[in-house]
């Protein structure tokens, strides 16, 4: 048994959770629990969609979304010694679902990196199975996708100097939607100056926060920097699995629960200096056994861009789904397949004038055989 | 042996190597070989700076590079029976150097993703030892880079129409220095038209290129598209090792040779139909026992970027450039270091706007275990 | 959900399982379920030691054990159209336990590869924690092993005429105790008949049986033959994680279930005429990062041995344990730890007369920090 | 360049090396070069038949290989400063061809593991190819191999008591021709005394010696004692490629030049007192993507064994050489292939009474498409 154990009430949402569930990053955030350096806790979290997604083939849940709600977690958990300048260094023990069911939406007034081609909802269900080894989905039939289970959102709480940095440095896109400005009307908690002061937790910051990184699966260690006395640690967002970018915006997303041993480095921070995250890779993970790599490059529509990553991201998506339509699969199917499945996407150009080139390494091994079959005239000519 | 063998002068610029060498891409270039698919070739090839750069302690060299003659390429080599609508099957066999020293420049010109922070010349000279096993540099001591060579260029010849598009999209960005267009004074061949109309290598485009993938080690299968009548395949521009993105826009460059078996697929272009290059990675490469990852989102000096995954590559840079420092490194060392030593780099983040994520996979094994003790602190907490 | 489910009494010994549970193999005897090629089937399965082990620090349960009755096996289950012949092609799906507790003992009576050295009874009971992705034992501090779980027996039915030969080519070492014959007594089923003529589960055979290969672990795929009209698998003795060979007679034993999905490949035994197992091993299990590996040679206590590969195989443990002991543990933990923690055990040498060669690569990941610090001055020499 | 290199007169026999080159292990040879710790050196070897196969189609040379010339070995080297008790640290920085062709025999006086199936003379002549990092046969036509190149035979000369303690346990075998005494008519150095007190090459002892183990590739460390005053370490019987056991008593033989880091570890082997062997695998090698096992019992001809590790490889290697067969080639050619392929064999079962069992992992990589498409009903079943 983990020395500390959060739970929540099952399938209700995070307004319903007694505080222990909150929304956005702000520093006054009261602890839910105080651990010592060295301690295991077992935290239980709501899906980035606080249970507004339903097991149905309708997608009315989707064009509903109440996007505000985004993402409640588990925390804050106080850590006893903590302060600026320490690392937490937190080790990824385990990851499990809850209800056993995830979603993976596209979803229209987000979209994801190809929102443009892509904009009607899609919404596929995952059914955990054998274990929560494996999911599979009625809406995308063939695939087959191996856990790897990691924390969409792992952070600690901004001090009150870096949160006001973050909204002058945002907030001038707020009016393009480029950025989210605080909602206060679903803040939690909605503590009338918390809720206003506080940060939305979409994108990752320099306190972890809104990662979606897929390597941080069982056995990772990540150096998490204190920024507040007692470190104040929210999870939550867990995803089964996840392809890195998570570029419809979803990965296998669920509710679940995850154990951390969380230690702490004093001035490990301090000394490293690093404004953005640093971690070991996961080491208890799927070995897929044969990749397809698919690439892209910033030209589209016949427009030339400047060492755009972000466009040759998208080419790269999309010269990868053109070969996953050939396995029989819609463009929304294939486009939630890259988001989900593992994939690996490299960049391998960001110098050669004027194009940026960006590569996706495609896992074989998620298609059933009857799929793979389709494309044997290509497979014939590899390994 | 291989079915076919082109050698080169040794030591002696493109210009002086009777039309074996070209640096322009076009479609009228004069094939040097023709083989049949299936066939084995062998060529011998300049490294990307044509002999300017020496193996000296001095960066007057740098200084003096005269860009314009980048890259050049050996071929082209036509293929009986290709025509547009088919691939080009290509397997690398084999790279090794010639000469047996390499360079990694950082050239003010030019500068790489990371130019303002490092705009003086820099230069590491890189001796292949054991048998072209590894590279050490007297200018980077503490860092033995294993052997993972492969072709920064690797392209068939465009056709006409496609020539004249990458001309209409990229000459927007001529005057600001963003894109390169025709230098008809160094232009090999020389010949007139073709000098004026060809196009540079500098970009990755339709037709590969210097795609720079550190991934095409041997067993690699490339699937290139023909795109004139006979394919017109010309390589060059090999990498001893590098990094994913080869920052400094220099990997360990070297002159060396290579081996390929070329197939032809009939008709495979013209069914898969993709606009970017599709390929399954090398699988004879070393295996890395640790990394360690340093991350970066778009936000820089205070800014706020959007989705700008181009910023987070330079921010997860800089993260890493940070750490390796601590390693007893200057930073033009630690920007080199992670230019050529076969780091990985992984796009983590494009949809939680406003931040893309990028994250940098540092192999520890590439440094002695004196400057590994340098950081011992951070080990301590890791695998 | 799997298409079939079979449960049995928690906690209660196999004669108590209604004959869903047996402990000899025999052509006749009567299947529990039968099931159409392609399905999915879970089995729950009582430990080897059909619960006589106990959670405690005394090893009374471990002298009185009765080795009769192992090993408990869920089943058989018919395949539809199965034939002799054919191969039935199992994937392993998933394997957890039950209890959550596992053991591995030294067992006096049996003793493993190094009987003689540790002839004392030990015990170390293992508790799966986070999620059952790790185990721990009080009686082993400092080592965390990861789930590889795996079933040590997986078997079809044998022929009439297979069994027949078992006891013809086994008979001659009964009496010395070094084959079991039968144990009519504590025999399941305990019809008569069955039970004098039935075949002990304790070596493989040609039916696969208990192979006790820790490879297969989740996504691995089996050809097991079927013998019989229907096949009639049966599986059990589930292990959370094992080293090669299994060495002291014990992985961690653990009550659990497996889901399988059971494929039936018509006339591949005919045609491939395999008498021993074929399979692909599992790509779901953990990867370490760095291995030390300690060899063996056939001699021992002054006496050379002739291309002996088993006592080539107890050297190697023996200088591992040597090793191991300078981690700060007893012998018998030890030698305990090389059969539990996923080592890989190899043999180099088969033929330099008269050495046989064993190399055990040992995972260094599996200890604390704490431990391996003891031997530093060692590491330092590796990467 | 290394800090020392030893060069051979091309092409010619041990007896012509002038004292370089010596085949039996001896406390009183001296030294042909001494070095300071850590310091690098490169040593031409011949290969272990002497130069006594010839590339041609004809089994002549095989039939009359004079084995007593078995193995020249280059060497001894000084280490400055070693003393008993202290351990060399010999990394493996590179291994070449000279020739660039190897032999891979089946030798009817020796014959491997299989030597009563396959009797007859069998050679394969391999050309490596592609710069040295594959090799095919014309006499295997189908297979390339990769580069995995290590030293078979890597020692230090054993002390005057160890020297003696070998004789004393291994005569009672040389009657039988189960192992080799003293030929002094060949040896070398051919010094009487020496020749005459002196140990043959072919068994791994002590002081390691014909270790032939495959996973000594670049990279690796190894933990070597020191058994006289300067260590004495000599090298030869390089490898291109093995399967593990090199199981026909051949790997792919060649002659050519290894360099080595050699570092001195004072009191090393003192304090971790290993009789054996203790070393880290190298992390330069080929990674195969698909693997099938094949498993074996110890179960021959009807007969029962006891737990003989020796008998159930056997049975893998029978097994696998009937689906290798499958795929076109004669037994001898599938004998010889898992002798040379990178194929891993472990021991899963040494416990379980009376079968020890023995696992065959054999890559699919090594083989042409069109051989693996002759399988491809098995293949279908796989990932």
């Amino acid at each position: 048994m983990p020395d500390h154990s959060i739970t929540l009430k099952k399938g209700r949402r995070a307004a319903d959770q007694e505080d222990k569930v909150h929304n956005r990053w702000h520093p006054d955030l009261k602890p839910i629990v105080e651990i010592s350096p060295g301690d295991e806790i077992r935290l239980e979290c709501i899906g980035y969609d606080d249970y507004q997604l339903k097991d149905t083939d309708s997608v009315e849940d989707v064009k509903k979304l109440d996007l505000s709600r985004v993402h409640p977690i588990t925390g804050p958990i106080a850590v006893r010694g903590a302060q600026p300048g320490d690392f937490l260094v937190a080790e990824i023990l385990n990851i499990e679902p809850l209800s056993g069911v995830g979603y993976s939406a596209i979803i229209p007034e987000i979209g994801g990196l190809l929102k443009d081609i892509y904009p009607e909802p899609f919404k596929s269900a995952w059914h955990m199975k054998n274990g929560n080894k494996f999911a599979v989905s009625r809406h995308i039939p063939g695939v087959t996708v191996p856990a790897m289970p990691h924390p969409g959102v792992i952070g600690t709480a901004p001090s009150a100097a870096l949160l006001k940095e973050w909204h002058r440095r945002e907030s001038p896109l707020y009016d393009e939607g480029k950025a989210y400005g605080p909602s206060p009307e679903t803040a939690l908690p909605s503590k009338a100056e918390i809720a206003k002061e506080s940060a939305r937790t979409v994108p990752a910051r320099e306190n972890w926060g809104n990662v979606d990184i897929k390597d941080l699966t069982l056995g990772s260690k990540l150096f998490i920097p204190v920024l507040v006395k007692g470190g104040h640690l929210s999870v939550g967002d867990l995803h089964f699995a996840q392809g890195d970018g998570e570029v419809t915006w979803n990965a296998i997303e669920m509710d679940g629960k995850i154990t951390l041993r969380i230690g702490l480095w004093k001035g490990g921070h301090a000394k490293y200096q690093s404004t953005w995250p640093i971690y070991q890779p996961g080491w208890i993970r799927p070995q897929f056994s044969r990749v397809l790599t698919f690439a892209g490059l910033c030209v589209e529509n016949g427009k030339q861009y400047y060492l755009d990553a972000t466009v040759a991201t998208r080419q790269a998506l999309i010269n990868t789904i053109s070969f996953i339509r050939k396995l029989g699969y819609t463009g929304p199917q294939a486009y939630t397949i890259l988001s989900v499945c593992g994939m690996q996407m490299k960049i391998f150009g960001i110098v050669d004038v004027p194009n940026a080139g960006v590569g996706v390494d495609l896992p074989l091994d998620i298609f059933d055989k009857s799929r793979l079959a389709k494309v044997e005239d290509l497979l014939s000519h590899i390994r």
